[in-house]
């Protein structure tokens, strides 16, 4: 345990009872090093209601924990009946109430360690659990043996080298009947596959540990590249997120992922995603993710989030700076004689714009100008009183403007625009 | 399989038939999209004596190919008795003999392409199998849809799906009652596990195909970055590679293995390298891999190889340049009245230097200039006849070389040495 670095001297471990062999052997291996390790113990034991005699389990962990002379916080949260209508399995829900206590009770006692009992069977659960749900290389990175304040210190066991250890040692605890029910999916992978797995290779567990181990240096990683990305290559552009698209396809995965999560605290399924990665080479191509919400590739350029203009402006503009979308434009009128009255605008189906004696469409331009699909709706053009268009910011000037004495000048524009997307 | 990308305008495919009905159902389908995809067919089966009546098979399939107008290529080879004694299983033998006279048929009639007609049972059944039998995440990425000439366009299928289109199609196919064997691990994987996994999600299989989707991707980015860092970081030192410790130990760890897998062509087992990173915060740690091959992490650098050196040497100098073990070293000696003798040799235990009055121990001054553990005993020393050490290069001069009409200059360093280590 001093090896792994899960404790440091003067920690406050608050330590996860059931009352199970697991969690009891835990307790009392903890209390048996706690000297060495110098930490303290509290022990936490939450009375689900899933069981008419859970009572029972909660008895036998307070005069465990006043024999071991543990101080212990206690408390039940009525389970079955938050489970009722929730749309998630009982054992979902039994899942985020246990760690929603550990983290309160923690908080409250300020221990500054969570300690839970999983061991390495536990794990290889998790991991067939995961595989057969769905999960990515990365979600095989569960059960970290340490995880912010939590820490797993029996994650190396078997739960055999538990159970036996536990015999040794005369440790006592309960045993929890719902362990044998088989339409818990977690008991279903225990009882009837897990069994099948050993027969293949009586290791699997270590098998699977080495994996989660190596799964988690993996992720640590690719979390650090995916930051560092993020950081350096992605400009917030209002409603949406806008970056150069990386040459590695898994990379683009996985900062979209991120971008997604950190604006909308949700991520789509993966076949939305691979098709936005299988088209990812054409010049441009949008994917809808859910409500107005879309990855677009535009050129060199991805953006994701609201990405398609559903509005329309028309602002009067009587010269200076105008921000608007990520572009900074000035305009200068040197009036003489009538006030000339100007706006910008954004884009409008059929505009066009006379540039060196010839009509042009604005759409022909702005593809000319590899301007990205997710800025020409944004763009602010700057229109007369006609509603001619007399400026596109970074693109052109048209010849009845040279004429005036209008000056211009985009000062700053979104990440990608000028740089021909 | 357009969309894939996995045949080009103009590819002469060779088709794995083994004369099942997944093989046979991709000879149909290719001969029926030829025209569009605009390849060109040959069929390859490979009688592998595994059962006294395999050569049913191939006749089964010599005769489908006739009635298809599709060549054929057909070889046999005694599969049982090359595996008596290989210490393999037979499975694993088969599966050798079977890519390597796929790819000496591509070879001789110059196929492009290499059809094979893994579906996503298959894969399934691969992932468990790695699983169980240990692997590393970007071990998932199995069974790639594009792997060299390999392709496999049925694997976005499930095996079911393949039955009905061959039944509905009428597809002729022979059925191998070795698929029922148990004590075969695939069989066992699709028999008696699978079913299990399908109880607990019916699309288990595309849980899978999309996990070992996103783990080729990654596996594609991590090798890519590998490859970078060896090409930008890492030094060929004679008979060890040296580079500066990075930051995650995760690229640690893959930079080690392709560095191994260049030099030796093998990778140890993962516990032998855990142990490594565990250690790999402390100022200096080694590890033994096999023998005399050692991680070696000593100040901020590590060095992967034969990091110990065994030998010694002793080398008389004329004056010029020396070359050795990365060190470059210039000598030049002013004579007057009688020649002096010098050599350069290595470190012996208790070799001391006098500097500024003071006799200091050579190991010290390599200590305190950081000098990482696997130079010190590489690093050449200049000595005079009585065996004094004169100068260590890139550390101190001596005392009696100021005195003399010697001049020495340490023109090349290997990595590391100078920096701190």
């Amino acid at each position: 345990m001093r090896d792994e670095g899960l404790f440091s001297e003067g920690d406050v471990v608050l330590v996860a009872v059931s009352g199970g062999v697991d969690s009891c052997t835990l307790l009392f291996l903890l209390k048996k090093f706690s000297h060495v390790l110098r930490i303290s113990l509290i022990a936490a034991h939450l009375d689900h209601k899933i069981r008419v005699n859970s009572w029972k389990d909660r008895s036998f962990v307070e005069e465990l924990c006043k024999r071991m002379e543990i101080p212990v916080e206690v408390s039940e949260v009525d389970v079955p009946s938050l489970w009722k209508g929730s749309g998630k399995t009982l054992e979902e829900v039994a899942r985020e109430v246990r760690y929603s206590f550990l983290e309160e009770t923690a908080r409250r006692v300020r221990a500054t360690k969570i300690a839970l009992a999983h061991h390495s069977d536990d794990l290889l659960e998790t991991v067939i659990h995961r595989l057969v749900r769905g999960t990515g290389p990365l979600g095989l990175a569960c059960m970290r043996p340490k995880f912010g304040a939590f820490v797993r210190p029996l994650l190396p066991f078997k739960r055999e080298e538990i159970e036996e250890y536990a015999k040794i040692m005369g440790i006592p605890y309960v045993v929890d009947e719902t362990n044998y029910d088989l339409r818990i999916t977690r008991n279903f992978i225990r009882h009837k596959i897990v069994p099948l797995l050993r027969e293949l290779n009586p290791e699997v567990e270590s098998a699977v540990y080495r994996l989660v181990n190596i799964s988690t240096l993996l992720r640590n990683f690719i979390e650090e590249i995916v930051d560092e990305f993020v950081k350096e290559n992605v400009e917030e552009q209002g409603e949406m997120d806008v970056f150069e698209k990386p040459k590695s396809d898994y990379l683009l995965l996985e900062v979209l992922r991120r971008l997604l999560q950190r604006r909308y605290g949700r991520v789509p399924e993966y076949e939305k995603m691979e098709v936005f990665l299988r088209n990812s080479n054409k010049v441009s191509f949008r994917t809808n993710l859910w409500t107005s919400v879309y990855i677009e590739k535009s050129y060199d350029y991805v953006a994701v989030g609201k990405t398609v203009f559903q509005g329309s402006y028309k602002l009067p503009v009587e010269g200076g700076i105008v921000e608007i979308f990520g572009f900074k434009i000035k305009i200068k009128v040197n009036y003489e004689g009538e006030k000339e009255r100007l706006w910008i605008r954004n884009r409008k189906p059929g505009d066009r714009i006379v540039v060196n004696g010839k009509r042009e469409k604005v759409k022909d331009l702005l593809i000319a100008h590899r301007v990205p699909t997710f800025y020409r709706d944004r763009l602010p053009l700057l229109v007369d009183e006609e509603d001619n268009v007399l400026w596109i910011p970074g693109v052109c000037v048209s010849d009845p403007l040279k004429e005036r004495r209008i000056e211009v000048e985009l000062l700053k524009a979104p990440k990608g625009f000028l740089k021909g997307g």
